[in-house]
């Protein structure tokens, strides 16, 4: 018989991340509702430059690690290389840095903030509805810091109503992203283990 | 000049939950990856009998809240019906209970525990590729939870690895949604705020 594996993170000391580099993370599924799926998957991954970050896709979702700046220009990059002007999509997204049970094994952390992927979709516009969540972890007062990020989009003029559970946003692909730079950075410099969620959503046939 | 509606939840007491009742609320999007997806929907959401939570469809998600085994089996039905033989689909689930930002408003506490939708789904069952997060809200001690229900779930010959910022799981439909059950109730019990994250896939054509 053999003997069962349990996991063993249940002491880690929240406030201390596991890793000792500076690791921002994206795991990401692309859901193109078309017969043509895997070629648009397969497509969009294979045209993402992905030099500078730490890259691996697993049968559920692609996840990036490395510098912030890079993860979010390489899953931006996935996203936009996706889009299809006449397929429905949906993108859920997991940003995520400083778990106490993080390692610093699977990783890359680029020695500069040159974008590898921002050029080759810099003229590409398209409008995206978006349901965002943030976690901060370990925190008692963590309303504070998704007020503060929500009221963030409120000002950039992207915020588009709360309901349960989530915000919504909605803009074009690159006024998202450049919010969930801003994001990241924030939460990066105020909490030391963060989530966010984020599922996008383009060429829905629903009415708004 | 419009005045910017800014959110006001930034001084919500975290350990106190908005809503005095007892509402428990599932959030998804079903996402499968066919030309025929408005069928597949909306197909699956009229079949599920809605009749013993509150429910609501939006452009990006449908959302149901509840009785915590109601909500559950809502969204099980819907899942179920949902799944084809030959269509790859996802379904991305937000279950949260606890919000300090929450209110009594759009919920049904039925009155019983009968379930609707069970009768309808039991002699169905096929494969689910899953992953989940946990998100203790408000607690400095969170790992711990998050150790005991994934360690619950190697208990249960569902676990399949644990890989960067996710928890792999695999099973029967029926297994899958057992163990969102316990780990729902566990947490309902534990803490006063928390978020599981779980996103399901069928029918993958990536190898194993």
């Amino acid at each position: 018989m053999q003997e069962k594996q349990y996991v063993q993170y249940g002491s880690c000391c929240a406030g201390s991340c596991g890793a000792s580099k500076d690791i921002t993370g994206c795991r990401f599924s692309l859901s193109p509702m078309s017969d043509r799926y895997v070629e648009i998957i397969l497509g969009a991954i294979e045209q993402v430059d992905v030099s500078k970050v730490w890259s691996k896709t697993e049968r559920l979702s692609t996840l990036y690690r490395g510098r912030r700046e890079h993860v979010i220009d390489a899953v931006k990059a996935c996203f936009v290389h996706a889009w299809q002007p006449d397929v429905h999509m949906t993108m859920e997204m997991t940003f995520s840095k400083g778990c106490p049970g993080d390692t610093d094994a699977e990783s890359y952390l680029a020695e500069d903030t040159v974008l590898r992927n921002e050029s080759s979709m810099k003229e590409i516009h398209f409008p995206v509805d978006c349901k965002i969540s943030l976690y901060p972890m370990g925190v008692s007062n963590y309303m504070e810091f998704i007020a503060h990020v929500v009221n963030h989009a409120v000002d950039l003029g992207i915020y588009a109503g709360s309901t349960h559970y989530v915000t919504v946003l909605k803009g074009d692909v690159h006024a998202l992203f450049d919010y969930f730079a801003w994001v990241n950075e924030y939460c990066a410099n105020e909490l030391s283990h963060y989530v966010l969620e984020a599922t996008l959503s383009v060429n829905s046939p629903t009415a708004e």
